[in-house]
């Protein structure tokens, strides 16, 4: 692809340093930031990615509108009203959104899926541990989780119990168990280092730049 | 269903104990039995039913059609030979097969499938768990385990590695890891109870006992 | 040692039946039993062991009294009062308490005042796995490891989290883990089977009965 | 402390990175390099520091004697003879060795050998992932692991089995369990990122510049 001049919000957190570095590795030009340093713009962006907090969130789409670029956004603990906002302006811009940009938590998903459908009787744990300087609890792709697992069951998201452990700086470990009597099935998946979710964001980027307004998950991103 | 008479060999092994205290329970009727003690005959089984070891498989075939009754074994370290034999006898007799009769065996091979299709450039390793006097070594699972992920890898076979590990009295847990650069997923199945195993042989029983002559898996006995 | 008349407080539990079944096959007698069916007596046990409930708690230490039998318990969830009339009773009988009777627990809890030690400025997280029968959250086991490594942190108990997931028929998992910045260790426990905690008792019954009154625990037990 | 004149075999590693990257940002200086594109000299180091591969030991212990400076080495996967000669040539300049230079894993063999003595009767085994550019299998922490569980098996060496996993960019984990009849302990190590051990270096760093001669391993560095 040629170079894209991209923008970041939240760009001295640990995930927008991660998107910085492989953006700029793969020949792309930062032009604006946005974060807790205030404003910085060089040049309108064709792209905006939004790794920051719930709080900035208001402030980022309207960011979005002005520059009328696509809008990648990966910040997790999104309130419902939030949701909704952001599936209203994708009528105006493509959006991308997700909890996760990781492979492998997407097929933890489809598994997950899988097996909640054939074991409805069985019972299912979720846990999560993340780096102590985590800002949500519980963790955003274990809200996923627990979405995909409420499909199914007829208790709905009120019988489905999160476990989240705070520990060192582990980047991401997230574990589903279902148990039935005499047996156990567990699926886990863990994040080595912070690149893989910017890898996925580097797909999200290629993907949407051709895209016409819409909102799409990490899930079109993959299967296209 | 009504009271069904069955024979039983390896009758004084673990998983032979076991399937007779949920055969009895269910109000059905031991007529025969053979293991380590020698042969006892009450009456003709209606079924036959063999967890037991390889080095008796000629003569438990040999009963099998004596008695033409269904026959359903879980004996583990099978020579080629002697599933092909077994397919041959199949033609005369109803046949159910399997290394592993519990439902959660059967949802971890579905899930490794799904993920081997897609992750076939991670790297994939198996490991399994067993007490201190398990007699084989990979255990069936693990060799089924591996025959799965062959089917979808260029290397087939050779490039797939088993762990095994004997631990006391560990019933037996199967995991499968798959890892690419920056993350991993991991399946595991725990077997708390033999209890578990001895449910999949009598959903077997009630499968198999109007079933006409041909060759059963598992996987037949639950999607019935 | 010679048959020994004992009594059960629990008789109908998952764990009154396990002692009950590790006490007759070692050649003692049962003379006693209280549980939700009422009281059997066919004799004065020389020694009472309760596995059961708090509720019972009162009613059962009036029956060890009453028979001025060594006392052996292993009901989880006491109240701290129901701890200090535990030792107020120990004044008057022997008494052996711990909420867990397995080597491997207190060999976890030796490693865990080990690490907690040399490791006070790392992260710590318990979490513990048991069937979806259990009546207390978290479990006896889990708030013994608590103390153990408020110990040695300044923030005592109030820093600690414990993540209590019910699965299934799990007999009984304990994993404590410690999180530094680069790198985690983990001990982790699991009960294969009850019969673990009735060799416990076991053990506990044959060091109680030449004791004098005092208060015991499982470490004095496996320690003589 | 002041800044210090460093020298690396094994430069352009893996370790090698990290660690020129911990010491640069303490304020040292390289002034020495060897590895595969060869030898960079810009004056004589104060320390060597070796990560490198078994081929290189003889060279590398040659500049280390040529230098007259301390000697820290980390390679893994060296004989019993080269282990014999870097002892012999601690008569001439100190010298720290060890196969893996994390706290936790040092805390690892701690508790291994406590479980260990006490744990005879129990079966054991060792289990040690990693990426899959690893060189040596199993990994040297594993055969460190091995040698501590042999001082206290009858069998000693013989007996203790390693199962080595190769996955994706895992950077290290190192898992030892023991079983009994009815129970499982487990004590796991993970390494999240190759900074830890760069710090362990930079431990054992400011630890060798004032000492005599001699063999001096992490341990003796860590409770300095």
């Amino acid at each position: 692809m040629s170079k894209i001049k991209y923008g970041i919000v939240g760009a001295s957190g640990k995930m927008g340093k991660e998107i910085i570095a492989i953006m700029n590795e793969n020949g792309n030009e930062l032009v604006f930031k946005y974060d807790l340093d205030g404003e910085w713009e060089n040049d309108s962006p064709q792209i905006l990615i939004d790794f920051s907090l719930p709080q900035v969130f208001e402030k980022s789409i309207d960011y979005g509108i002005k520059f009328k670029s696509p809008f990648i956004i990966g910040t997790t603990g999104l309130s419902d009203e939030q949701m909704n906002k952001l599936k209203e302006i994708s009528k105006q811009i493509p959006v991308v959104q997700s909890y996760n940009f990781s492979v492998g938590v997407q097929l933890l998903l489809e598994c997950v899926q899988l097996l909640n459908k054939k074991l409805t009787d069985w019972d299912v744990e979720v846990v999560e541990t993340h780096h102590r300087f985590k800002k949500d609890k519980p963790s955003g792709t274990a809200l996923m989780i627990k979405s995909v697992l409420a499909q199914d069951r007829p208790a709905g998201k009120a019988g489905i119990n999160i476990s989240s452990l705070r520990l060192g700086n582990v980047v991401g470990e997230h574990s589903v168990s279902f148990g039935g009597l005499g047996e156990t099935l567990t699926i886990t998946h863990n994040a080595i280092s912070r690149r893989t979710f910017a890898e996925g964001v580097l797909r999200a980027v290629n993907f949407i730049l051709d895209k016409q307004n819409g909102f799409y998950t990490i899930k079109d991103v993959l299967s296209s």
